[in-house]
């Protein structure tokens, strides 16, 4: 039972809310039982070690038999150590600490093509936590075939973007800290369409031609994407605005992109209606 | 020049944080350029009186001189008084007092109906300020005739409500208060379909009728629609899942909810394709 919440392990464990100390130690924090359970459930030996208190340990039984089946360590603390563990201001009771699970560009990409013609979405110079995780959990949910984070993104193992996946960071590739330069060249290689999603573009979502592979580039929070990157995409896309609001947020856009890929990828598996 | 935190006038303005202030003075805050310039260019009249300190009105001396134009009184700051008046961590500089904007429920559903089929969204037991103020921002962008939210929601006029809606709070009839009873007896005289949004519905969305008026009812976050609620909707309709995620966010749902609405409604102003 750890119960010094100044102990030098404590402090290592928390140290690791800095994107620098997440970098150097190659270990990243995910918090709580949705995350914890993802991450046992479809990577566990990316799983270091499980922390846990008292009452969270009764509660998730279930979880801490999961961590034992995937020999992961886990270790009873004090509420009072957990606290000081999270970086949060609601720690949950229980965080597992990770391995990065990010793979290489090449496979995101072949991943696209292969063994049938799908989609992947790019987070170019996203910057807010909370979108990024957003986008991720939406294009989990679309089925797209891998997340890539390009290098100038806010870090994919940030606690808040790992909180915001709910559990997605596990569930598909991702792919971090690529240039954009290289992701465009390497969907060019295999005739993947690029798509800027862009309140500025031409082609209006419905028109665009969603079938084949493609990738959707997602720009800046603020500013959107760049001039000379936007002209490097084969197309710029927008999602038709109908009232008087001047935009959607990114985490909407991307989701209402990756929906209508999913609409133009997916045979409908029609279920009898009630009318 | 107001120039001391401790007036009665800023802590008068200060307290509409409270919901409980807000309800008895019939006044909101809508803080930040945005906010202002929204409501004085789609609801001036709403507009009380507005508060700017000196970096701000140098900066957006457009919006002053709308507010003159409205007769809006303008009221110089210092940015100290401005920080105490706002009810946020970072204060834009800028807000203004207003009168709440939402209209009754009849007029709202009418306007599903007439003078052609639309679609309304209605927040049933929606708690997540975040969540409430980004819906109605999509509600407007995929334009919906209104935004009705029940009796047992976040207050609409919550600073991080109207923050969140990205000035779409002006765009958009919307109702506040109303029992999701009413609603639903209201959209059953009108013929408009009454569709629960949910995970446990046995429509899939592609498969959804969505060429008449309809109503698209979004539950709480965590525990969607009580069950003798969603068996007074005439659907309930899910959004496919098709990767390993559990579910989306309830914005996300809603959204996509709300685009393919606009989808089957909107006939498609085609832009040339540049391919």
């Amino acid at each position: 039972m750890l119960t010094n919440p100044r102990a030098t392990r404590v402090k290592a464990v928390r140290a690791l809310g800095r994107r620098s100390v997440r970098e150097r130690a190659h270990r990243f924090v995910a918090d709580g039982p949705q995350s914890v359970r993802e991450v046992l459930r479809f990577s566990p030996a990316t799983a270091v070690e499980v922390y846990v208190d008292a009452e969270t340990a009764q509660r998730h039984a279930d979880l801490l038999e999961q961590a034992r089946a995937a020999d992961v360590p886990v270790h009873d603390c004090t509420a009072q150590v957990l606290a000081e563990l999270a970086d949060t201001q609601h720690p949950q009771g229980i965080l597992a600490v990770c391995r990065p699970v990010d793979v290489p560009l090449d496979d995101a990409l072949d991943a696209v093509v292969e063994p049938t013609a799908g989609f992947v979405v790019v987070l170019a110079q996203v910057r807010d936590p909370g979108n990024a995780g957003t986008v991720l959990r939406g294009a989990d949910a679309a089925g797209a075939r891998a997340v890539i984070v390009t290098d100038s993104s806010v870090d994919l193992y940030n606690p808040k973007v790992v909180r915001s996946t709910a559990g997605s960071l596990w569930h598909l590739p991702v792919v971090v800290g690529a240039p954009l330069e290289s992701v465009i060249d390497g969907c060019r290689r295999r005739g993947i369409a690029v798509l800027a999603a862009d309140g500025a573009g031409e082609v209006l979502l419905p028109d665009a031609d969603l079938h084949g592979p493609h990738a959707w580039v997602m720009g800046n929070e603020a500013w959107g994407l760049p001039h000379e990157l936007r002209d490097r995409c084969d197309e710029v896309v927008r999602v038709p605005i109908h009232g008087h609001a001047e935009s959607l947020n990114l985490a909407m856009a991307a989701t209402i992109c990756l929906y209508a890929s999913a609409a133009a990828q997916t045979p409908v598996k029609s279920t009898a209606s009630r009318r």
